[in-house]
C-alpha cells in the first residue's frame, strides 16, 4: 500500500480545488498527492515523513528500524485470491520489505460495523493469521472498535509493521540513476481487476485472481544476491504508472517503459479493454518493481526468477535523464506517450 | 485505549451468544473480552499478544521495543477538551507509556468519508501535530484511504506507537501483589461524560471537558523516582472498573476500592446521575492507575502530584487476596458491592 510518505509526491497541483474530501483523494494519484503534500505533510512536517518511502526509518537506541502503516478498506471483503485479512498482512509486510527491511512483527486495528456476521470476521482473522504465519511474523498487538450499523462498511483494518534494516540494502525512491533498468517481478493488473470483477459480478473466460502475496522472500533473495538495489516499490494503489511517477519525481529522472515488455495477463487485458481501463494504473499486491544498475540486471532477473513469485520477472524499462520527473511509454506501434499520474480515482477501494 | 491484548481478559463467558457483531463487542467490557479471547486471541495466538498489556514487547536485534496500536472512532470528531486527532496521539502514546516505555514515534492511518469538509480534516491533523509536538514525538509514516459517502462516519484514524523499554520499569497487569495500593492520578469520568454531553447536546452548569492528555511525563517522573511500579494502566474505554477488573483477573487478586476516595468531579457526578451512569465505568483519557507497594505509596503520590496532570493523585484502594479476580467497592454507606465488568456497552464510540 502507499503510505502518506509514499504518496507524498511533490507535485505542482495546489491543494485548493476541493472543499470536501472526494473519492479521488484516496486514489494514489494526483489528488492523493495534493492532499498529502498540501495537508498532511505540511502539518506533520518531519524528516522521516519527508523521505517519501513505503515506510519510515527511525532510530531506537542506535538501532535503525523501519515502520510502515496501512489502512485497508477493500470492497468486497473477500475476493478471488484473498480477502481483507491476508491483504492487510501482505500489504504492510511488503511495504516494510520495500524499504530493504526484514519485518519482525505486525499490529492490527479493526473497525467493525454492527451487524457484521461473526463467521465473516472469523474467516478474515483466520486468513490474516495464516498469512502472518506464512511470513513468519506475529500479530503482536491489536485493537477492536465497533461502530453503529451504517457507519462503516463491514470492516476496516489497519496494520502496522516494524522491521530491521538490512545493512547492505538501502533502497529509496530518490535513488534511481540514469542508465538503471526497471524490473517487474510478475504480471501486472491482477489484484485490481480481480476486485473489479468480484465487485461488479463480471464473468470472463477465466477467473482473475488477485496476486496478493508476501514479497519478503523475494526481497531477501535479491538482497542476498549482492545486487545493488537502488529502488524497490510494490506498485499497489495507482499501479505501475503511479509508482514509477513517484520514483521519477523523487529521483528527478525520466523513466522510459517498453509497452511490449509489460507482462499483462490475457484475462486482465481483456477485462481492462472491456472497462476502458489501463493496466498500468491497476493495483497489484504481489509484485515489486526493482530499479538496479544495468550491470546487475541479469543477476537480478536470475535471482527473482529463482522464486515462484518472481518466475515471470522482466525488464520493462530504463531510467533516462530527460524530461525529469516523467514516465514515458514506448508503444508497441513505435510511438511514445507520457504516462502521467491520474488526476482522480480509476478504481476506488481496491485495498 | 485498550488493545486486543489489554482487553484479552480470560473470562468464563463463551463466545457463542451472538452471530453478528454488536456495539457491545467494542465496549471494553465482557462482550469485548469474549470476542477478543474467543476469536482474535485464538486465531492470532502468540506469546506477546497473550501478555495482555496495553502494548506488546518485541525484540529487534536484542533491543526490547514496545508497540501499541489503536483505532479511533469517537463521535463527535471534536469535543470540549480535544478532538479525534489529539485523542489518537494521546491514546497511543499513553498505551506505550503504560508499558513503562518511552515513545519514539507514531504512525497514523486515516479512513476518510467522501464529503468530509477539508477544513475539519485540517483542524484535526493540526491538532494531531500539536499533540505529537508537545509529546516530542513525530508522526513518521501514514496512510490515507477514502470511502464512499455513507460508508464511514467522517473519519476514523489508527495510530500505532513504538517505544523503548525503561531498564528498571516493567509494569504488567499480572504484577499486582497483595498489600499493594491503587493510585489514580486525577479525577475520573471526564472524557466519557464530555463526549456524551457533546453528542447529546446536554447542558450542565459547567462544561465538562475531556481530560485527554499525554501521560508520558507523569510516567517518566514516576520511573525516575525509583518507585517500584507493579502495574500501570490508563483506564480508558470501560473506565476504572474495567481496567481494575482486567488487572485483578490477570494477577489473580482482589482489588478493594474505597468509594469515598474516588475523585469524581461534581459536574461528572451530576451528569452521571442524570443519565443513570456509573463514573467507575466512564472512559478517561488523561489519568493513570498505578499499583505500587504500600511502602512506596507516599513517594509515588508526591511524585505524581509534582506534575500538573497528577496534582489530584489519590490512593483509591488496595490489593487484597480474596476473592481472586474481583473488584470490590466499599461504599460511602459502609457496605460493599462487587464492581464487575459490564456485559455490553454503556457509552459507545467514546474513543
Amino acid at each position: 500500500m502507499t503510505s502518506i510518505a509514499a504518496s507524498g509526491v511533490r507535485c505542482a497541483v495546489p491543494f485548493a480545488s476541493a472543499d470536501r474530501i472526494q473519492l479521488g483523494h484516496g486514489s494514489g494519484g494526483r489528488m492523493s498527492a495534493a492532499l498529502i503534500g498540501g495537508l498532511f505533510m505540511r502539518a506533520l512536517d518531519n524528516a522521516a515523513l519527508a523521505e517519501m518511502g513505503d515506510g519510515a526509518v527511525v532510530t531506537a537506541d542506535g538501532l535503525e528500524l523501519v515502520i510502515s502503516t496501512d489502512s485497508f478498506v477493500v470492497s468486497p471483503l473477500e475476493f478471488p485470491g484473498g480477502d481483507i485479512g491476508s491483504l492487510a498482512v501482505h500489504g504492510t509486510l511488503n511495504d516494510v520489505a520495500m524499504m530493504g527491511a526484514t519485518p519482525i512483527c505486525l499490529t492490527a486495528g479493526f473497525v467493525l460495523e454492527e451487524g457484521l456476521p461473526i463467521a465473516t470476521l472469523e474467516r478474515i482473522v483466520a486468513s490474516m493469521a495464516r498469512a502472518a504465519a506464512e511470513a513468519g511474523v506475529n500479530v503482536v498487538a491489536g485493537d477492536t472498535k465497533v461502530v453503529e450499523r451504517g457507519k462503516a462498511d463491514g470492516l476496516f483494518v489497519n496494520t502496522t509493521g516494524i522491521g530491521t534494516v538490512h545493512p547492505r540494502c538501502r533502497p529509496g525512491p530518490r535513488r534511481a540513476r540514469v542508465g538503471d533498468v526497471v524490473i517487474v517481478s510478475g504480471p501486472i493488473g491482477r489484484h485490481g481487476m480481480a476486485i473489479m470483477a468480484a465487485r461488479e459480478g463480471l464473468e470472463f473466460e477465466s477467473t482473475i485472481t488477485s496476486d496478493s502475496a508476501c514479497l519478503v522472500p523475494l526481497v531477501e533473495r535479491l538482497t542476498a544476491s549482492g545486487v545493488e538495489i537502488h529502488v524497490l516499490r510494490d506498485p499497489t494503489r495507482g499501479g505501475v504508472a503511479s509508482a514509477l511517477n513517484e520514483i521519477a519525481s523523487a529521483s528527478r529522472v525520466a523513466i522510459a517503459l517498453d509497452e511490449e515488455a509489460l507482462p499483462v495477463p490475457e484475462n486482465v487485458r481483456a477485462a481492462c479493454e472491456m472497462l476502458g481501463l489501463d493496466p498500468l494504473y491497476v493495483a497489484n499486491e504481489g509484485i515489486l518493481l526493482a530499479i538496479v544498475p544495468e550491470a546487475d540486471a541479469t543477476r537480478a532477473l536470475d535471482t527473482l526468477r529463482s522464486h515462484a513469485l518472481g518466475r515471470d520477472s522482466a525488464v520493462i524499462g530504463r531510467v533516462t535523464g530527460q524530461p525529469a520527473a516523467t514516465v514515458i511509454l514506448r508503444t508497441a506501434l513505435g510511438g511514445t506517450r507520457i504516462v502521467d499520474l491520474l488526476p482522480g480515482d480509476q478504481l476506488p477501494r481496491i485495498c
